[in-house]
């Protein structure tokens, strides 16, 4: 039997407990992965079904979690673009070619889901075929922050060509932007085709933007790719950080869920949102390199932080660090079950 | 006669139009800057205060600012606690022997600004003795974000050694806090005693924090900072970026005006902050990679979003990009300067 913990609570129905799944859970502080990792690229792992069918289910062979997500890479669609990318390790996304005139972006190919990361979809087939009985989580990174990703050539702290661009040649970065959404709803589509249960997007860097260009020139392409994504009928996170100042549009994109970091309580959170959307997070990572002691009062602050638990899927604010011990992790899963209320309303 | 419109806006007393200055505006973006590094290093430059008052005119020469802001690093004062650093151009500060344990702590030498950095209150002597008739604003880096430069390294995206350090070592991070909080009166003082009008503190990087680690580890140390420098008389002004979320402690730490980045409009952050604070900003600095007409828009928001325009300071939410066209600055300025209305209140 499926356990649909995670579902219910995406869909705000009534849970016996908070679910919990954590952000880069099959990842780096794992001792089967790192030993893997000693062996394969993340990409050779990405690209093997098998492989990366394996990576997705060491944590929950280790931990009580509530839900897989799928090993992958969010640069991966790139490939489908014609873009060239490698992944350095802590890195990231290095892309060496970065897109920046109008060339560069009539230059991108039509994105062909199947032709391209048709072995994501493989892999979430090869973990159903383990019948583990908990759902899987698959995702995308969002249009703006691939085409940060694209623009800035890899990861960047403050995104200056990306801002400049938007400044200087915002028709361009609408067109970069539309072709990202068509990527990310085609990307999602596969995997959900694939068996995935829930489809989150990752949005990291547009907590960057200021509210206007935020709602001028990403709230838009999100609404029209939670709609195309809507007939699947799969439930969808936005996940992004320091994002506060746009929780007002957040509540209008037409996410079932937001995903939210540290930063923000997730009282303050839910009113900003309103009531029909589900909550994800939003513990620091950090939490975890401390002493059991702090964790768990961490962690309590967070359960207590949400007014009703009916749509709250526990989560940290962004993925787990490679420092972590994972016995830190299976003592944060068992806690939030624990103390995570029943919610039978 | 000294134009005094910065310096009474910081008061919240009436001025004929909006002052302002940018971040940076001593930079890479100008050819005297760009023509003098070529033959010397950052850290020479500002150890030299003759070049450094070169470099805090440039400026002045060239665009009707309001104020000067001396030319420094937020790294030179490391040298005082017996930290090496480098300066490497783009990325910042480096610090070879990050600080980590608690005996790196222990090690760090008792601060003695005017052995350390004597030199740069002789850059704010050398630059008075011009007689610009425009006052200088002295700066320091704020506890916590000198603190991320020592625990990591250098700069950092995510700062994960320093959450580390934060809730894995609660007490040596607090110890490295008073350690800085120390640092940073010492070195603002110099500063004023050497004729700074107004002093920033720069915390760029506490956005990174939640509300109650912020409220935590970093207000308390700004309280005691801001009533320490209290006696000197000088308006204060507190910078960081990405701190929608924590207005309402900002406004509770003591300083004279609170610059904000683009992520908050400021008729937000005047009602978190309450009026007994001036504002400052908060344009993207990304607006002046654009067309002159989006910068004029973006402008006139800024200055519209200000309640009343008693108490604000127009800025950047950050520095000034290197990309950045020096004419773009001037028009700015002029701009500014013809729409910021009079405050006869």
């Amino acid at each position: 039997m499926m356990r649909d913990r995670l579902m219910r609570a995406l869909r705000g129905e009534p849970t016996d407990t908070t679910p919990i799944w954590l952000m880069r859970q099959a990842g780096r502080y794992l001792p089967g992965y790192r030993a893997l990792r000693r062996q394969r690229s993340i990409l050779e792992i990405a690209q093997s079904p098998s492989l990366a069918a394996e990576v997705t289910l060491e944590p929950l062979r280790r931990f009580d979690v509530d839900a897989a997500v799928v090993f992958a890479d969010i640069a991966l669609p790139f490939a489908g673009l014609g873009v060239d990318f490698r992944i350095e390790p802590g890195a990231g996304p290095v892309v060496p070619e970065p897109v920046r005139t109008d060339a560069d972006v009539e230059r991108l190919r039509p994105f062909d889901a199947e032709a391209s990361v048709g072995f994501v979809g493989d892999t979430i087939r090869a973990f159903r075929a383990q019948e583990t009985g908990r759902p899987i989580i698959g995702f995308s990174g969002a249009p703006f922050t691939l085409a940060s990703y694209l623009i800035e050539g890899g990861a960047s702290r403050e995104l200056p060509e990306t801002r400049r661009m938007l400044y200087s040649s915002p028709e361009r970065f609408g067109r970069l932007l539309d072709r990202l959404t068509e990527l990310a709803i085609g990307y999602l589509a596969l995997q959900a085709r694939a068996g995935a249960a829930a489809l989150q997007l990752f949005d990291t860097w547009a907590g960057m933007l200021g509210p206007a260009e935020y709602g001028a020139f990403v709230a838009p392409r999100l609404r029209t790719l939670f709609a195309a994504l809507a007939p699947l009928g799969r439930p969808t996170i936005y996940f992004s950080t320091g994002s506060t100042h746009l929780l007002d549009t957040l509540g209008t994109i037409g996410a079932s869920a937001v995903s939210l970091d540290w930063r923000v309580p997730l009282d303050v959170a839910r009113d900003r949102l309103g009531p029909g959307i589900a909550l994800q997070g939003n513990l620091d990572p950090g939490a975890l390199l401390g002493s059991p002691t702090a964790l768990e009062r961490s962690a309590r602050r967070v359960l207590a932080s949400v007014p009703t638990h009916r749509g709250h899927v526990f989560n940290l604010g962004h993925g787990v660090l490679p420092a972590t011990d994972p016995d830190r992790v299976g003592a944060l899963v068992d806690l939030v079950h624990a103390e995570g209320r029943e919610v039978a309303a």
